[in-house]
């Protein structure tokens, strides 16, 4: 198997208070925090980011990278300086296609 | 930051149709199909595992690889080798732990 596989940069789940989220898996796992606010926070693992989110406030969802992710609509730019569209699975599930370039 | 992140080992997402999904995830990224059967299936990017899950017969959950995982119950033993016990995270999302020894 030659083929180079994409990335799953960060997958984001609905919790129902950040503050308290972050205690808790602060305190089972080894991560380091590297944003919050009261609407979301991102916690940094070995090999993937996990975005604990207020559902009201930011959509839970699957954020890979793949250089296909202008195809499938206007990219939005970002303050982290990425770039993404959102589209649904068949499922109806969230997910973000960030731009690989 | 000397610290050892813990490592999230797969996240598995809810879908209505395994086949469909399976079709759908591989058309889009570059991944692998390591497992598929009617009510589950795996498939390997280069950093995650994703788990596409029929939610009546698989909860939905995030599974991370931690040292302190027998702290949280008995373990069981799956038939890939690995060891793992189920528990919540304060919002109700569920949580495998998987032992890494």
């Amino acid at each position: 198997m030659n083929q180079k596989l994409d990335v799953i940069d960060h997958v984001a789940v609905s919790v129902t208070n950040i503050a308290e989220s972050l205690d808790w898996y602060g305190s089972q796992f080894q991560c380091h925090v590297l944003y919050q606010d009261e609407t979301w926070a991102l916690i940094e693992f070995a090999n993937i980011k996990l975005a604990l989110v207020v559902a009201a406030q930011h959509p839970p969802h699957i954020g890979f990278f793949t250089p296909k992710a202008s195809e499938f609509g206007d990219l939005k730019a970002h303050r982290d300086g990425t770039k993404s569209v959102y589209i649904k699975d068949p499922s109806g599930n969230s997910i973000e296609l960030l731009a690989t370039e």
